[in-house]
């Protein structure tokens, strides 16, 4: 059964753990990139977005702008383009003249850097502009493009206004027409376009923006591959260095339809993975849906970490092998595990499976909340499970491993991804169609329905299991609400009566009923803190066991037990979850479990068994790691 | 004290298990790695190492030679040299007249490819005759010229004869030229040619060799560094594209006195630390001696497998940090553990304290006899102590840990390396001064000291723990007998009486005594299998344990067990041997220890406690794995 997603500026948070995280996004994180991207932050790694954006625009207008006044990486006005994508969220849910005000003169001066014929592109306008659509592989002009195009459909349907959607409609038709037209084999090195053509497609009704994803669907990777027939017939790279050609990265091996293992670049496999899947589901194409699943079972059934984390090599950013999922020298780039929910929703959105949503609550409450310090200052672009000090960041193999968040990166694809996720979780957490309405995560504060229910959800989630949603307004009609896959022993009720869970289909509970004014539905999640197995595939995980509780994947710290390394995990021990504590860490719920401490040896090599002394091992939420200074950090210890 | 190793020819191995190895040195690959050089062998990686020899010849002999007869590497020279090295090793044990024809033959050919003025080195001469000594960072002219030295030398020991000593006597005077008088602040990127030097003037008696090798030790690592001055003054480099200095990798950091740690490039590292040994030897400098120790301290307490393997990233094949020693992903090279053996070995001759006989031969009973096939043909240049089809040799992060060897290398450093410590063992397993013979490592076999006593030594060793001794001549002298750190329970007595192991001094129990004909030195060594636990500091280790047997190290292979990943050894388990199995693997004693296995999971992870089914794990030792084609293995498991 389809569904779409409910627009962003339909839910607004409350109080509780998502409105939160939203408002440190609103209020702390939005302005303070924008200082970043504005290079008014001195001690932060140099943006120049802004400036670039300026640059093209004096240039177009006929003044003299050097080449070498672009700074920054060929993608640089993405972030200037994911920035305002979550600044348009955060005004749906709160509205800011002043924010808005910026915003519009970012819109127009990006506007002034849009040529006649609609290609917009700061690097290409003021560095190469001889060279545009000549290196797709490498050159980000579609991904640039499609960035934009998701900020132009969130300005517009938060506020109304068409300024930047203009923009992305005449860019979108200059797109169209190069690649239908013209370079009809080619697509981009690192898709994105495709999800954002469907976005235009909806915003504007153009079917043409629909055709071109589907195009852009269906020539990737056919033979002979086009990024090295494009290579052949040029002389000169964006990295001033020639790099071989990896079809893989590019995600270019095969023909969509065709892919059976999710590999290369793990950000680029999910968004092209979201294009494809929103593109089987408008047009209503089976096998696309069908390669689309084969690619979901193998990341998450063979190459995600406990964690929703995925890319489990620093080299491309990338899959390896199922059940190569090591710890410590992890990628898991936050871009990556923002990607898997995009596809999971894209998938939902096609057919209403708990696991899709199951895997998008891991991916959310685990990796891509620690992307982001508690303060909203620092990030992380890299997950790593297992942190050990003088290792983590040191050694060439974990040089991309860090301790702790940086505040900024040269290639800053994470940080304003994590606000626009953040931002736009209503979108995430419920979908509609005619019959249902679907709630796939949860999240206090209300949501109105297409069907004119208004529900208002109150929870603390995810630090406790109750949710409590309460109708206003009269309808009748099909509330789904997802049952997940770690609740073992689930209450659901319906104005007190419970509702016999057995007829769950696919991991939602349906509810066929009129709806009145007052009527309750309260879900009861069991939230015991559980050890949790690791299949013995996993190299890294033989022998070990980690905690999670509701989604939470939970990790020990250095800084609430000594050095992590030694310590082990009881066999038989039962994971305790203690009070709330909402001073620590913004309020968590800790869990302590009975373990053991080994103690040091004298020698590097022994054969005295270890001393083990008894320890109670206290545990954290993984999303939270890090916050608290330099520590060793394990999320998998071992069991004795 | 001080001691000196004894000569290669001193020492004749019976047909146990040394004799056995060199016996399989000497008639497969010796001729086989003869046949590689000379590119008999179609199905095998080109080698072109003497034909490179062949057209620098002609070149000197004006014919006309493209730079381009060039093949190989820019070291090509050295695969010849340390062919030639373990050739007359071979020959010191069995006289063999063609091999020494064939020699004589390689070794003219040589010397017409040597210039004027001693220099020679086929890559240069054919190929950059204009850029000698200009690379000193890359292009391993005196890495080449140190190989052919010890080649020299040892063909001079072991057949008198000074054709080979002769040409590089001549090229040793020409770099001492070229060193000592031009080029005074430069030392080659490859150390190798300080321990050469110190061959070369202990065979020559030369003190000038003695000079250059302290010379190149002093200047080593002098601010500014040298290397990166070479660099500046180039516009060239060897491999095509540039590779900006590491000077880790190169061992120029620091001046060797003050290196600390163990860093760079594993192999140069053992390389320079046997040379500055040396040195620190025979000028009596304790500040390099400490230096050393330092070292060796690094290395071997927190930087070294259980395998005796070292150098633990394939990134620059080297050390990275302490206790970062995973076993999937790690380079533990060939080569890195022979140079590690020499290291071993010129601190013993420093001082004999039994850690470095340890070391030594944990590492020749592993890693180094892992680095060849059974039967001679094949050869790991990688040593990984887990290995699970699928993820090593594939996934990017363990593309280099292969699950079978290969048969030879583009870049082939190691298999003649293995040759030539294996022919050569005798000098590793003996040392003698004025007072003293020392018995460092047990061979079975005939040795000769220069009290004019014969050693005649009977055992089983590494399978068997006894190890007899019985005398030839008489003589007033003290025998030094090494008891080895992995012997709880040692018995050892002289003609049947027990000697008190309580009066042991830094692990060698010293015997002075007038010697009898027919007095026998009985070693009874404590060969229980034992359980060995890794200090909790080595994140890869923790929670789980391996087996260790006298010196060799055990591991599980597939092919016994089932698959290896779900297999745990019982925590109150005793490892079991078996009989010797004289047609396993050319003849093993077995382990058995109890353990578990863990049944497959339905899901990647889940909350159901694994299923555990007893079972009996099959132990055979580490040097023996990858006999029986592709499979999983593992050294360390879990302990539940």
């Amino acid at each position: 059964m389809k569904s779409n997603r409910i627009p962003v500026h339909a839910f607004r948070a409350d109080d509780s753990f998502v409105g939160r995280v939203q408002k440190l996004v609103r209020e702390e994180v939005i302005p303070y990139q924008y200082e970043i991207l504005n290079d008014n932050l001195p001690d932060v790694e140099k943006s120049h977005a802004i400036e670039n954006i300026r640059m093209a625009a004096k240039k177009l207008q006929g003044e003299d702008v050097s080449p070498d006044a672009f700074y920054g990486m060929v993608f640089q006005d993405s972030d200037v383009a994911k920035w305002i994508e979550a600044a348009a969220y955060t005004l749906a849910a709160v509205k800011d003249p002043e924010l808005e005000k910026t915003l519009d003169e970012v819109i127009a001066l990006y506007g002034a850097s849009q040529h006649e014929d609609g290609y917009v592109n700061s690097y290409f306008t003021v560095k190469a502009p001889d060279r545009t659509w000549k290196n797709l592989r490498e050159a980000h002009e579609l991904y640039c493009a499609g960035h934009m195009m998701e900020a132009a459909v969130a300005y517009y349907e938060a506020t109304g206004k068409r300024n930047l959607l203009d923009i992305m409609e005449k860019n979108a038709d200059c797109i169209y027409e190069q690649f239908m037209h013209h370079n009809t084999r080619g697509y981009g090195g690192h898709p994105e376009v495709e999800l954002a053509l469907m976005r235009m497609w909806r915003a504007t009704g153009k079917e043409k923006y629909k055709e071109l994803a589907k195009h852009f669907v269906d020539v990737r990777g056919l033979a002979p591959n086009f990024l090295a027939e494009e290579e052949a017939g040029r002389d000169w790279n964006i990295w001033n260095h020639t790099v071989e050609l990896d079809t893989d990265y590019t995600q270019s091996t095969l023909p969509v339809r065709e892919q059976k293992d999710a590999v290369g670049h793990a950000v680029r496999g999910v968004y092209l993975y979201t294009g494809m899947a929103d593109v089987a589901k408008e047009t209503d194409d089976a096998e696309l849906l069908a390669a689309c699943r084969n690619l979901w079972d193998s990341i998450t059934k063979r190459r995600m970490y406990v964690t929703g984390g995925i890319g489990s090599t620093v080299l491309g950013e990338a899959h390896t092998v199922d059940y190569d999922l090591p710890n410590d020298t992890v990628y898991a780039e936050t871009c990556a595990s923002i990607g898997l929910m995009f596809f999971a929703k894209q998938l939902l959105e096609n057919e209403h499976r708990g696991e899709y949503a199951d895997v998008m609550e891991r991916a959310f409450y685990n990796t891509v909340l620690a992307g982001m310090q508690l303060d909203g200052k620092r990030f992380f672009y890299v997950n790593p499970l297992e942190v050990i000090p003088g290792v983590s960041g040191v050694a060439p193999t974990h040089r991309h491993d860090l301790p702790v968040r940086p505040q900024w990166y040269a290639c800053a694809c994470c940080p304003p991804n994590v606000s626009r996720i953040v931002s736009a979780l209503g979108a995430y957490a419920y979908s509609e169609n005619e019959s249902t309405f679907f709630i796939d995560l949860y999240a206090g504060g209300t949501v109105e329905t297409q069907k004119g229910l208004t529900l208002t959800c109150e929870t603390a989630f995810p630090h406790f299991g109750e949710v409590k949603y309460t109708v206003s307004g009269a309808a009748e009609t099909t509330l789904a609400i997802r049952i997940p896959d770690w609740s073992e022993n689930t209450m659901l009720t319906v104005n007190g009566e419970a509702v016999d869970l057995s007829a769950c289909v696919d991991g939602y509970a349906y509810i066929i009923r009129q709806w009145q004014d007052g009527d309750t539905l309260a879900l009861s999640l069991d939230m015991t803190a559980r050890v949790i197995y690791a299949s013995p595939k996993i190299a890294a995980d033989t022998g070990k066991a980690c905690v999670q509780r509701g989604p939470l994947a939970y990790c020990a710290e250095e800084i609430d037990n000594g050095k992590i390394l030694p310590l082990m995990i009881r066999e038989d021990a039962v994971p305790k979850a203690l009070d709330f504590e909402p001073d620590t860490l913004c309020g968590i719920v800790p869990v302590v479990i009975d373990g053991w401490e080994v103690q040091e040896t004298k020698t590097l090599y022994s054969t005295e068994k270890p001393k083990l002394v008894e320890k109670e091992i206290r545990l954290i939420p993984y999303y939270t790691w890090a916050n608290r200074g330099e520590n060793q950090m394990r999320v998998w210890m071992p069991v004795k």
